[in-house]
């Protein structure tokens, strides 16, 4: 039998790690048996995953009410090209959370949309924060950190015995999430630059 | 009300443009009225999705039964910074596919295979097919590409008018997603060296 080059990790700081490099995560709604898998802006806020959305979205008034649910975040780290194709793979990390979402309301709905733009837009949260009006156009829901599994594929190939030898070359393609430079908006009043903080904005997040 | 930067694409070539240039789909599996959202190596051959992973993977059998499901590709841009929290949000490419996935069967199987790799390792398939005990442990599901929807968000901020004085820089910051150079696998022979088709590797699969 194969031995799978990916691995079942179980410590939550390694969890937390992958979380927080994460801007996006996929989550499924089922509505009459069909589901979806949504791709939502994402943030850690300790114990429990953050998404945000439109009060006008189907998607969003349905995983308010509570339903079982999986949010997935997926960083791609690279290919890995074995001798042969069966045992060529992807470097990744993932991490799956089982639960149900509810909706953040007043001080706390207020308080997880600035998590959210900590993280979404480090050092660059000088906009100006939601009107009583955006808030109300602005759903926030959190799901507990509490049924999880992350898994981290990052070995090198691990051809079987008798293909090494194959005159065929074998290794790991990294990919890389790069940050390029800024692009002013067409209406920037003249004189602003693009804040110092991005360019201390983390290759890798994803 | 606020108008959505992103749009609805109806157009078939951009669908197939983003997912040829996505290596994982997020593909939902329900058991038991509990969604899971699992990342899957995928390839789009003509007019289907395929997604390949171990028959011994109780997500595939699942999967194979050919339930109501959804595959989400995702390709994330950037990140678009607004005078405002509320209108900053990130560019992206985002295609779902509804319907059912059916295993790949015989010279069908085969083929199928040879799509993924061509797919996953351009240029880099000298590797070794598989055996017959590897195709064996390997399934291959495909999905028509029938019911889909792609939206696509790539506009500069669009802040209401009374924000756009405000002394904040606004603009976007795009995501670039970038192939490292090859690492070589420890137990390499001497004298191989990475092929020259990474090179040619474009920039933005993710």
């Amino acid at each position: 039998m194969r031995r799978l080059p990916e691995k079942q990790v179980r410590d939550r700081q390694a969890l937390d790690a992958v979380l927080d490099a994460a801007l996006v995560a996929h989550v499924a709604v089922v509505t009459d048996g069909q589901p979806y898998v949504v791709p939502l802006g994402c943030a850690r806020d300790g114990d429990r995953l953050l998404v945000h959305g439109s009060t006008a979205s189907r998607a969003f008034r349905r995983l308010a009410g509570g339903p079982p649910t999986c949010a997935t975040v997926t960083l791609l780290d690279g290919v890995v090209v074995a001798r042969s194709h069966f045992e060529s793979s992807m470097h990744y990390r993932s991490a799956m959370l089982l639960g149900r979402f509810s909706a953040l309301h007043g001080e706390d709905k207020r308080r997880g949309l600035a998590v959210l733009a900590a993280h979404l837009l480090p050092g660059l949260e000088d906009g100006r924060p939601p009107s009583a009006q955006e808030l109300k156009a602005t759903s926030v829901l959190a799901m507990p950190i509490e049924e999880w599994s992350l898994k981290v594929s990052d070995s090198p190939p691990e051809d079987a015995v008798e293909d090494l030898d194959r005159p065929v070359w074998a290794g790991v393609v990294p990919l890389r999430h790069v940050w390029g430079g800024p692009v002013d908006a067409p209406d920037l009043s003249p004189g602003l630059t693009a804040p110092e903080a991005l360019r201390r904005w983390p290759e890798g997040r994803a």
